[in-house]
């Protein structure tokens, strides 16, 4: 498989529920809607969808089994980054190389639009029960709450911010990058699986894979930025080599952990290298 | 029945239950749980847990049938407040006569604390799904995230913040009130009733009554700062003798909704009442 192909083929999918759910610009009010839409449209990589969608597939579901979860796990991610944006946070004037949605929004409606992304991408989530599924749609919501949660993507920013007092410390750096950037990529995963039908053990297979992946997936941008410099980075407490080497040995671990998935999981794998040993 | 006696009543079991899933403040990050429960505790009226409570009792239920939803509605109200109090949004220094969450965390901590009370409480009702009620819990969790989102409480906040526009604009203060305070109280009330297993009508019949009750509870707190000169409240635009005239208008017409569910309403009948025609 090529998973350049796999990725394009599967990106208009989460795009068209991502159009129809977010408000259009010219519904009131219009600022909010505005600011919503922003970092969303035009599409970006859509990564944590299509692990979602690759996530369904790996347990012999299909991608369309897994939107909901892929439009939710976008709209949660896409409210993260707006408010890390805001001034009182990392304070930054550009994203993607476009004004960041304080600047062009102003910094009230860029926090609504954070809060009102979040709330979208539940509502998108509980809207999909029926009969059948409603079991598994509410363990994928619980998981996505928890994952964003305290404890996890909101802890781990809050420690994000207290930077400086991480320097060198290799746990307590990847702590920050487990809780922040690989519990909602374990939950894509798990989420589109769990919308698939898996089996509780193949859902604590995916939720092992994801975690190793999504810290080798933070060790990688690191890396990108290749700055040992940055003490606080795991570049910096390792050294370029040691964070290479640390990486690798995260993602044949995670690899391991889906052997049993087989064939159905070659999509997953090849995101997972994909993401782990891209070169920009 | 004692309305005061009722409420004095149920506060506590939502508490026990809140005391339970905010994390403590002695758990890292400590900072952020703190901002979580700086706000949520000492407890104060509970008025969305309460109406949540009788919601379910209203259609043959008990209050703790409930109790999900009214943990859910009081973290998602304290999210709101937190959020609201921000220096780019209200600019409030104080709440309850203490200091609010930015003064007393700072901002970053604020936003993220608001932003963890909204996802905790989606936790707390996914996770009370289980066999037999997990499509009234999908049910009631798309309502909450409905009536938080876009289109209700964030976008009555968007249009409140150019509340000089709304100046004299009955039919668009009226928006803003039925947006930012009734869609939630609506939803208290309907969700306590899904979890006890109410008909489609009574759900109707209930959220009708909550969206009236809820502007009405609004306009009567407007009253109390008793403001003439506020021409964005609806006491500014209708003087105070129409504004208490409109908001006994929509009691009225609340309670004519439910009129056919009988008793068990009672305490709900009792509970509109005295939020409206409270004296301060």
């Amino acid at each position: 498989m090529d998973v350049h192909d796999y990725m394009q083929e599967r990106i208009p999918l989460v795009d068209v529920l991502l159009e129809k759910l977010v408000p259009a610009t010219d519904e009131a009010p219009k600022s909010l809607h505005g600011a919503m839409r922003h970092l969303i449209f035009p599409s970006g990589k859509r990564f944590r969808p299509i692990l979602a969608m690759a996530g369904a597939e790996a347990v012999g579901g299909s991608a369309q089994d897994a939107l909901p979860v892929a439009a939710a796990v976008e709209l949660v991610h896409t409210y993260s980054l707006v408010h890390d944006d805001l001034p009182c946070m990392d304070d930054d004037a550009l994203r993607r190389g476009r004004p960041t949605v304080h600047i062009e929004f102003g910094e009230a409606v860029a926090v609504l639009a954070g809060d009102a992304l979040q709330s979208l991408a539940f509502e998108v989530l509980a809207g999909a029960a029926n009969g059948g599924n409603a079991a598994a749609v509410s363990l994928a919501l619980r998981d996505l709450a928890r994952a964003i949660g305290s404890r996890q993507l909101v802890g781990g920013q809050v420690d994000d911010l207290a930077y400086d007092s991480l320097a060198g410390d290799v746990a307590a750096i990847e702590s920050v990058h487990a809780r922040k950037t690989a519990a909602l990529i374990a939950t894509s995963i798990v989420g589109g699986a769990r919308l698939a039908g898996a089996s509780d053990e193949q859902i604590s297979e995916l939720d092992a894979f994801g975690l190793e992946v999504g810290i080798a997936f933070q060790i990688a941008d690191d890396l990108l930025d290749a700055d040992e410099e940055d003490i606080c980075s795991i570049a910096g407490a390792l050294g370029t080599e040691g964070a290479a080497a640390r990486m690798n040995e995260l993602l044949a671990s995670a690899l391991a952990r889906i052997e049993d998935l087989g064939e159905p999981a070659n999509p997953l794998r090849e995101l997972a290298r994909f993401a782990v040993q891209r070169k920009a």
